[in-house]
């Protein structure tokens, strides 16, 4: 079976792996349906991930960019305290990403074990991948052949009726709370960026299906850009035992986001220079402004009992939330010489 | 306020104005939030719309190129017997269609009112319209700037528990049935293209996004293919009314949906000719190949009673299921001069 019929039947194979109860119907029908638990309700995110724009094909393994496109949604679950219960891909795929590579012949001829495999086998490898390590069926989706890779990708998760963390209800009193470390994903694009231009000076040919992928003595560098963990079971905690009283995941940066949750909850903020966990390497722009660490931002009040780690990840205080004033900006930076202003300076599309 | 941020808003403000129970949170937070009423469960389902595949920029007016990204997930829902609770809209677009078209200066300058809109608010009044129509509010979704317009709609309904109208249930002795007519969107879209090239021939260099809308005498033609009428009520009542052992709609044309329900039930499928509805002016090919009609095929047991209409819509017995042979096609259509195999040649990717 060949075109898409005959992807939708692999993809439907491989999806069928990992069951989850809230999971009525998969694909195969004109829709999924779901069933949530007694007293729980559905969370639902979508994501977009667009070359040129998420990721680049000349760039990222195709491993990376399925990881990467999954990740996204996982991590505003987590930023929900919701329980994962089903994924929906939907790609729209140039034609030579479903397509073996060809393959040079000739005795000489040898090509690494990866590159035998089409674009969206090794995409979905990555996606699959991070997706039973959550627990979370593929359900259903949408395939369309296109000149430019897309990916959307929708998450839903179940959460106890009204126990959802939400953006609005941080309060002024409140502290600040960070889990990891800032700015590793920002390192790790600026090394990926430096390989990248260096493979192109010696290779200015080669097909971006086709090119080898990173060197291994890069992958720890790489490895939060490129395989980033969203926080889902701190978020889980978090929701489980009622410590936040707000909370938003670090996607567009922390200066972004933070904005974002302060706009919601109608609060500003005061963050503290000296304790902001920087990730080794990273420059105070990077931990300030690097987007995609997908770590957690949540919000607790004084008396909450918050633990130095939740489930093996270290949680860091790093300001506290203040009453918004007309004349203050909403977020400052507590700095040894003094305080500043904080920009959001994450990426906004269209601007 | 600008940028994506400035769209964001600009959605949001339009999207509140319809409010539905299930929705306990929409568009601001992580996620979205939805919880079904006491035994519902949810149906859910995305469709890519693809400028290119699945529209034209030059072709299609902005609203309806919104109206069909939405009617294709309401059809989805219609088929499954589900009331539709949210929708979501993942939208990645070239940067030209969320700004103002540019305005000749001079005295003479004339420029229709529509036009004045950037591309984004027309296919918005397009969405939203149909959205309204059926109670559905916007929920969320993702924006995105793009070399290539792909618009992701995620559609969620409701079902009482154990209700929804699966493709997997019908058995030899049934009856196939299907509302309306078939053929009426591909006859419209036949009359598309020929506008289009008459305009191209008239207008070659006028911008995409800046052409004229139309001409008003052809949108009789035009509607089944602009837009379309998904067949939301008529879905509901026949999951309420337990009248349907299986149901698909008509988004790939008759005879591939057709193989889909046969493939999904293990049966095959026996179709009268002289008894199918062929819309005003469609061809055979078009009747059975067309598709994005919308209509809903739906298989019932030769007891239940099934009305001539539903909802105000026609509804034709058009063939009878039969057991699955080996040695036999799935789909059979018989004519006047014999039977006759028939093939599947709806629209497929990659192929």
């Amino acid at each position: 079976m060949r075109g898409e019929l005959g992807l939708l039947y692999k993809i439907r194979l491989r999806a069928s792996q990992t069951p989850a109860p809230e999971l009525r119907l998969g694909i195969g029908d004109d829709c999924a349906i779901l069933r949530p638990g007694p007293g729980e309700e559905f969370a639902v995110t979508t994501d977009l991930s667009i070359d040129g724009r998420h990721f680049r094909l000349d760039w990222h393994p195709a491993e990376s960019v399925g990881h990467r496109a999954l990740a996204r949604g996982l991590s505003d679950l987590a930023a929900m305290g919701a329980r994962p219960v089903a994924a929906f891909l939907s790609l729209a795929l140039p034609r030579d990403l479903v397509q073996k590579p060809r393959v040079r012949s000739g005795r000489n001829a040898k090509i690494s074990s990866s590159a035998q495999s089409p674009w969206i086998d090794r995409f979905l490898d990555g996606f699959l991948a991070l997706a039973d390590a959550n627990h979370v069926p593929l359900a259903g989706g949408d395939l369309a052949e296109s000149t430019l890779a897309v990916a959307d990708v929708v998450l839903t998760g179940a959460v106890a009726q009204g126990e959802a963390l939400l953006r609005s209800g941080a309060s002024a009193g409140d502290l600040i709370y960070v889990t990891g470390t800032l700015g590793a994903a920002a390192v790790g694009l600026q090394h990926l960026n430096k390989l990248a231009a260096a493979l192109k000076r010696t290779r200015p040919r080669a097909k971006p299906s086709t090119r080898p992928s990173i060197p291994s003595r890069s992958v720890a560098l790489l490895s939060p850009h490129l395989y980033p963990t969203p926080r889902v079971a701190q978020g889980l905690w978090l929701a489980r035992n009622a410590v936040a009283s707000a909370a938003i995941d670090l996607s567009d940066g922390l200066s972004t986001d933070l904005a974002h949750l302060c706009a919601e909850s109608g609060v500003a903020a005061e963050l503290d220079a000296a304790a902001l966990p920087f990730a080794p390497g990273a420059t105070a722009a990077q931990a300030l402004n690097g987007g995609e660490d997908y770590e957690l931002l949540f919000i607790a009040p004084p008396a909450a009992r918050v633990p130095s780690s939740i489930e093996s990840v270290a949680v860091t205080q790093i300001g506290r939330i203040v009453a918004s004033k007309r004349s203050s900006p909403p977020i400052t930076l507590i700095t040894p010489k003094g305080a500043v202003s904080l920009t959001p300076q994450g990426w906004q599309h269209f601007s």
